[in-house]
C-alpha cells in the first residue's frame, strides 16, 4: 500500500457512522482507513470531521444573464468552491437557439476544461422542447454522462426557456425510462408575469416588490402541478431551489403518495428573510425564487429534517455591487442571483449542526451524499470510503469564524451574510489527493479539476 | 287565503324534512302547508313526492359552438326541461370580442325572453380578463341580478375565451369583495392541446382519443391549481362539471382547509363510463371533459354522499345525430355537448335514491337547495315553503320509465341513457303555480318563464 | 281545519329553511302553515323566530349521586327545560345491582311520569354487561320505545357502572343489529383514578385537582380507542359530553373513515374554561369531564361548524351550593355537575349564532333537529312541518337578558353563567299546543309530559 | 499495525455505503480497512458481502413459560445466533415477585455468562409497577448498562405482568429524564382475554382460535393508545413485535407527529400468514401476536420502506414439538414462541433485498445499524468502522439455501420456514475478531460471549 498522504487522527463523518481513524490516499484513492497509517505526507487532524468534500449541485458560473455575465467564473468559482470545502460542483449547460444539444455540452465544456480547480459535471438544459429529436438528444446526453436535465423552467417565458406543461409532462415521461431526474424551477409564470408589469405600471419599482411580485403561491402552485405531472408519468422530479413552506407540503405529500420528487434548498432561504429587501442596498439580495418570511424557513428546516426535503445546493450566481447596481432602481432588471459556494459548508454547520435541528451525519448527508446518490457520482464522489475519490473536507467544528467577504475567494464584493458567526469552517480541503484549500486560502491549481461523467438510476432510498 | 290550487295527500320533501301535508298556492306563490286544504283546483299527489322544482344551474341553450348551434334552443329547452321537473335553468351569457359584458347580458335576455317555458337566470360569461374595466363590469353584473361568473375556462385558448392564472386568481380576489362565484371550467390547456395536435398528427382521430387525449390529470392539475389560487386569494370557486375522482379528493382536501371552493357534477358522470366511444357512435357521446372510468364514478358519488360535492347541474348541450355526424371521424371536430336538463331528476333518482347512495332529501339538496342557496335564488327557489315561488315537481317515486329519446322533449334524436331503466319520474310540474308539465308532456307555454334576478352572497353552510 | 292555536307573523326557522309564515295548531299537531290563518286563540309571533322546541337528549334529574340526589327533579327540572325552550328531555334509567333493565326502566318511568312538564324519553343505562341476557334485555328495551344505550362508562368502575372495552366492543356489534346507538362517557378509567389516588395521597385536594387529575388525553385516548372499537363492531357509536380538542379530531377522523360516531358537546365546554376552578368557589364548577381550556372551547366550535360535532346536549346534573359544599375541601367529594337544559337555547344562541359562528339554521339543527332525528324523535320532534307535534319555541333574538339564577326555575342557588349578557331568549315555548312558559315564567301544569316511545334506527344524513 | 486476521476482497456493505475493501482486525476490533493488507490469518470474502453481524434486540432463551421452559438456552440459542450471522442478541430480565429489579438482572447474567457464544444485553422486564421505588430501579439499571425497559406488557394480567395505562404513562414520563427506551407489546387485554374465555367456553379450541381471539384491531388499538400516552408523556415509545397493517399507521402518524415511536417487526410477520393454523400442526405456529393476513405483510413491508418501521428483531421464543404438543388440543396452553434468530438474516434478505423491497444497505440498517443505534450498542455493534467490535458477518448473497430444521444449530424440531428457498446465506461469523461460525456451523467457544453494556440516549434520526 504505497500512500502519498495520511490524514491522521481525525473523527472520520459519513453520512451514518462517526469514528475516529487515519485515511490513507494514494493516486487520487482512498485506499486505507485505520489507525497508524503512515505515508509521505501527513495532515495531523486532531479534533477534526474529516468528511467527503461538499458536492453543490446547482452552481452557475459565468453565466450570462440579465445583459451581464455572472461575476464567478469557471476558475473563480471553483477556487471559492475548495476554499469552502466542496470538491464538486454542477453546472448548467443551457441550450440556446440553433445549437443541439451535445452542442451546447460541447461548447459549456471548453468554457470549463482547463479553468476549473475541483472536479465539475454538468446539466443538460434543453430549452427546445418542441424539438422532434430532444428525446434522442437526452439519450445521447446520458451516454455522454450528464443524467439530469435542468432547469425545466416553468417561468422565463421570454427568454424562451419555458417548457409548458405538456412538455415537462413529456419529459417526466422519458425520465423514467431512461432513470434521469428532470430537475425543475418551478415558478406559476402567468402570475409572475403579471403581476411584475402590474406593479412595474403602477411605478411600484424598489427591491421589495421583487418579492410581492413572486408571492409564496406562485411557488407552491407550481411545484403542486409539477408533482401532479411526475404522478402522471410515473417520472422522476427533481425541485431546485424551493423556497416556500408550501412547496414542502407538497413534496412531503407526494413522496408519501409514492411518488419519485425530490427536491433541493438553499443555505439563503434557510437563514435570511425578505426583509433584506426593505434595506438600503435591498436589490442586492435579490435571486429567483426571493427570500422568503420566518415561517418559510421554519418550513424547510423541519423538511430537512424529516426527510422531505434531501439536498441542498448553492444556486450560485455571483454579481458584484456594480452589476447590483445597474437595476436603476427597477427590479425587473436587477441580475437575480447570490454567491454562495463558497458559504454552503459553514452556512449549513452552524445554522443546522450547531443549532440543533441535526446530526453532523445528516449534514454531510444533505451537503455531500445526497447530492452524490441523486446525481450519479456515488460512490466516487460523496462519501469516505476505500475505492472513492480522495475528495475531502477536513472541518474544523470549534473555529469561529465571522463572515467577510473580503476574506473570500469569490469574485463578489459583498455578502449576503456578511457579519453572521460562524460555528465551524473548513481546515483543509482534498481534492483527488492534492491538498486544494488550506484556511480558506487556495493553495492548488488552476486547471486540477476535471469533467466527471455521472451515471443515470440516482436515487436516494426513502427518507433518508 | 284565496287559493288557487291545492296539491293534496302527497308527501312534501325538503333538504331536511319529509311529511305528509297539502299546499295551497295562490298567485304563483306557495301560501298554505296543511291538511284538508281547498282552492278552486286540486291535484291529488297521493302516493307522490311534493319536491322544490329541480335547478340546474348549468345549460347551454342555442348555444353557437363548433361551427354550429346547440340544438335545444331556449322555447324547446326549457320545455325539456320543465317535463323534467326542473323550474329553473340557468344559462350563459358569454361575451364574444367587442362587446361589453352588459351588452352580451342584453343580447342573451333577448334571445331567450319570451321563449323560455320555465324561470331562468344567466351567468356572465367574461372572455376579456385583460380589459382593465372588467371588475366594474362584473359589479354592474351584480346589481343587475348575477352573482356569478361563469365559465372561467382554464381551457379554450384558440376561442379566446381562456384566462389565465393571474386572470384567475384576480377575479378570485375580486369575489370575494362582491360576494360572487367564480365557476371554473378546469382542465389544462397545455397538455390537453398538445395531446390533441400529437393524436391528429398521428391520424388517431377516432372517438376513443377524446378520452385519451383528456386523461384525468389534466382535469385534476387544473382543479388543484384553481384551489391553490382561491385560497391565496380568499375568493369563491365553483368547480364546474366535475369529472374525476382525483378533482373529487382536491375539492375535499380544499373544503378541509377552510377554502371557499364548491362543486358540481353532472348526470352523465355518476352513470355513463368512456368504454362508450369505443362503440359505433362513440362521438356521440363526446363532452368535456369527456366520460370517465367506473371509479371516477365511484368517487364522485362518495363526494356528494360526504358532502364534498354539493350539486349537480346537467351542462346540457344538446346536439343531433346529424350535428355530431358533422366530425366526420375526426374526434377534435365533433360537437361537444349531450343533452340532459329534462333526465336530471329521473337519473339521479334511480342511481341515488334507489341505488341506496343517499335519502330523498339528499336528493332535493342536490338538484334544487343547494344550487338555488348557492346561486342567490333561495327562498324564491329551491324549497317548499310559504312565501317561496310555486315552483314544485310532484315526483312518482314508483313510476318505472324506460329511457326513450323519442318520449322526450328535448330536439334531440338520441339520448346518453337510452334504454335506461329507471325507478322514478316527474308527475306533474308546476312553475310559479301553473301546472307546465304533466307525465312528461308539455302543458305549460312558450314566454311563461321569467329571468330572475339572482343574489350576491350565496352560500350553502359547511358541509350540508 | 280546526285550529285551536294560531302563531301568526313570525319567522319560522328549521334545520334548512328560514321564511315568514303562520303556524296553526290543533289537538296539539301543527296543522297548517300559511299566512292569514286564524284560530281560537293567536300568539303574535311578530320579529320572533319561530323554531321547533329544544331536544335535550342528556339530562340528569333526581339522580342520586355521590351520596345525595341532584337537585333538579323531574318536575322542577322540565319545568326549567320548558322556560328555556326545551320541549323534550331525555333522562336515563340507569341499571342498579339485581335489578332487570325492564325493571330499571319501570322504575325509572314511576318517577317521571305525572311530575314531567314537558315530554321526555329514556336512555337505558345498563351497567351488568357480564349478564349473558344483556342482549335480550336491549332488544326488549328497543321495543319499550328505548333505542340508545346510555352511558356505557369507560370510566366509575368503584360505582360498578364501567363497561370494559370488550363489553363496549359486543355492544357496539349489537347495536348494529339493532340499529341503536351506544353512548359513551369516555375518559381512561386507570389514569383518572390513579392520578386522583395520587392527589389525594399527596395532600393535593383543592378543586383544581378535579381538573389536573383529568387532563385532556384521557378522554381524546378513550374516544380513539371507543371508535377503534366501533370500527372493528361496524356499530354505532355515540360520544356524550366531549370536551376536549383532541376528541374532536378524532371523531372527525373516524367519521372520515366512514365509521359511524356522533358527538354531543355541551354549552359549558364550549364557553367556560378551567380557570374557573382556581376561584373561590371553584369547587361549584365541577362536572365530568372537567371545563377545559379555550383552545379546546375552539377546537369544539370549529367541529360544529364544519359537522364533526352533531348535536348539543346539556348534561345537566343540578346540585346546590349546599351540596356542593358538602366536599369539604376534597375535590373527590364533590357532587359532579351542572345545572343547565334551561339555559342551552339562550346560551347557544348568544356564542353561536350571534357570535357569528353559524347560521340561525345550524343552531336549529344543533338544539333541536339533529338529536331528534340520531335519538329516533323525529319527525314527531325536532321540526316545524304539517303533522308533527306542536313543540315551538318562539325565540326572541333580540331580547337582551343578563343571566340572574334567581330568576330561572332551576332549584339551584347559583349559575355557572351568572351574568353572562345573553342576546336572544325564549319568549313562548309551546308543548303539544300549550303554552307552559311565557317569558321564562312556567305557565303550564304539573305531569303535562309524556313518556315518548323512540324508534331505531335514527341517524343524521353525512355533516349535515 | 498488528493485524490477527483480514478480510479481503469482500463487498463491504454498511448502512450508507457499498464498497469493496479488506478488513483488518486487531485485538477483536476492527483497525483497518483498505486494500492490500496483510495479517497473520485470512479470509478470502470475494464475491461476498462483508457486513457488521446482526444485531437481534428481541430474543427470549430459556425462557419459563407456560409450565415449560424455552428450548433454545443461552449457549444453544446463542450458538444458533451466530450460525446465522447474529452476533448481539438482547434478551430480557423479568422480574419475579419479590425480587428487586438488580436482584433480577444479576440472577439473569449468571444464567447467561460462561454459556453465551456471543455478545449479549439485556433489557430490564419490570413487573411491579405499583413498587414506589421503580423509578429508583431504572435509574439504577441504566448505570448498569441497560437503557431499556421491556417488555411493558400491555397483556398478560394473569401472570401478573401488566402495566396498566397508568404505569405506562409514567415509565414513558421517566423514559424522557433517563433517555431511555419503553418497549411494549402492545395487545388489548380486556377483548382478548374475554375472546379467549369466551371461544373456551364454547368448546371451540382449534390453534386458528389463536388467532381468532387476536383481531388485529387489539393490536392496533393497544398502539394507538401506547402513542397517545407516549405523546402525553413526551417519552420514548418502542413497539415490540408489531404484526399489523393498523399497527404501522398508527406508528406512521405518530412519527409524522413528531412523538418518539419507534417499531420493530418480525420475520414470521413478514412472510408467514394465520392459514397456517388451520393446517395439521397449527399448534405450531402460534406466537403472540399471532400471524396475520397477506395484508398485513404488506402493510409491514411498506412501513419497513418507507421509514415507519425501524428494526427487525425475532422474538425467538422457541418450543420443541414435544412442547408445542402440551397443548392436548386447547389453544390457550400452547406455549407461544417460534425459533428464530438463526433465521432473521437469510430470511429477510431473500424476501426483502431479493425480493426487491429494499437495497442490502437497508438490509443492514434493519438488522444491525438500527437496532444497535437505538438500543445504545452503537458504535461499538451495528457498523463496519475503525474502532468498531470485529462483529462481522461474511454474507453470500448468491448461495442458496433450503431451509432445513435438520441442518440448524437450534433446539428446535422444526422451523416455520421449513422448506422455504433461500437466497443469500451467511457464509462466516466473526465475533469480537473470532470465527465463530463458518456454513451454517458452529465453531466458537461456549461462553465466548460477554454481557454488554448499552448506554442511554440512543436514537435513529429521522426515518433512516
Amino acid at each position: 500500500m504505497d500512500m502519498d498522504l495520511v490524514i491522521k487522527n481525525g473523527e472520520i463523518v459519513t453520512a451514518s457512522d462517526t469514528y475516529e481513524a487515519d485515511i490513507g490516499i494514494g493516486s487520487g484513492k482512498i485506499v486505507a482507513i485505520g489507525r497508524g497509517l503512515e505515508g509521505n505526507e501527513t495532515i495531523d487532524a486532531k479534533g477534526m470531521h474529516v468528511m467527503p468534500g461538499g458536492v453543490d449541485a446547482h452552481v452557475h458560473l459565468q453565466l450570462p444573464f440579465c445583459g451581464t455575465v455572472s461575476a464567478d467564473d469557471f476558475e473563480n468559482g471553483t477556487r471559492a468552491a475548495a476554499c469552502g470545502g466542496v470538491t464538486t460542483v454542477i453546472d448548467f449547460a443551457i441550450q440556446s437557439a440553433g445549437k443541439t444539444l451535445m452542442e451546447t455540452i460541447e461548447a459549456r465544456r471548453k468554457e470549463a476544461d482547463g479553468k476549473v480547480c475541483v472536479d465539475y459535471g454538468l446539466h443538460a438544459g434543453i430549452t427546445n422542447w418542441k424539438n422532434p429529436g430532444v428525446w434522442d438528444e437526452m439519450e445521447e446526453a446520458v451516454r455522454y454522462g450528464i443524467p439530469s436535465f435542468n432547469e425545466i423552467f416553468m417561468v422565463y417565458r421570454k427568454e424562451g426557456w419555458i417548457a409548458d406543461d405538456y412538455d415537462l409532462w413529456q419529459a417526466l415521461v422519458v425520465s423514467r425510462k431512461l432513470g434521469v431526474l428532470i430537475c425543475v424551477h418551478a415558478e406559476n409564470v402567468f402570475v409572475t408575469e403579471s403581476l411584475t408589469e402590474k406593479y412595474l405600471s403602477e411605478g411600484k419599482t424598489s427591491a421589495y416588490y421583487h418579492a410581492l411580485s413572486r408571492p409564496n403561491f406562485t411557488e407552491g402552485e407550481a411545484i403542486q402541478r409539477a408533482i401532479t405531472l411526475a404522478e402522471a408519468a410515473q417520472g422522476n422530479l427533481f425541485i431546485v431551489h424551493m423556497s416556500t413552506k408550501e412547496g414542502v407540503k407538497a413534496v412531503a405529500e407526494g413522496r408519501k403518495r409514492g411518488i419519485s420528487v425530490s427536491a433541493e434548498t438553499c443555505p439563503h432561504y434557510l437563514v435570511l428573510t425578505d426583509d433584506l429587501f426593505k434595506g438600503e442596498n435591498g436589490h442586492y439580495y435579490a435571486t429567483c425564487p426571493p427570500l422568503r418570511k420566518q415561517e418559510d424557513c421554519a418550513g424547510l428546516w423541519a423538511g430537512l429534517v424529516d426527510g422531505s426535503v434531501q439536498t441542498i445546493g448553492t444556486d450560485t450566481c455571483t454579481f458584484t455591487t456594480e452589476q447590483k447596481n445597474m437595476w436603476e432602481g427597477d427590479f425587473t432588471k436587477i441580475p437575480y442571483g447570490l454567491p454562495g459556494v463558497e458559504n454552503l459548508l459553514p452556512v449549513l454547520h452552524t445554522a443546522g449542526v450547531n443549532g440543533g435541528k441535526f446530526s453532523i451525519n445528516k449534514f454531510v448527508r444533505l451537503v455531500s451524499t445526497n447530492p452524490a446518490k441523486l446525481f450519479g457520482l456515488y460512490p466516487q464522489k460523496g462519501t469516505i470510503a476505500v475505492g472513492s475519490d480522495a475528495d475531502i473536507c477536513i472541518f474544523d467544528p470549534n473555529r469561529k469564524v465571522v463572515m467577510d467577504y473580503r476574506e473570500l475567494q469569490t469574485n463578489c464584493d459583498w455578502s449576503p451574510y456578511q457579519g453572521m458567526k460562524l460555528n465551524g469552517y473548513p481546515a483543509i480541503t482534498i481534492s483527488r489527493g492534492e491538498v486544494v484549500a488550506r484556511d480558506g486560502k487556495f493553495v492548488g491549481k488552476e486547471g486540477w479539476g476535471r469533467f466527471v461523467k455521472r451515471k443515470a438510476g440516482g436515487h436516494i432510498e426513502s427518507n433518508c
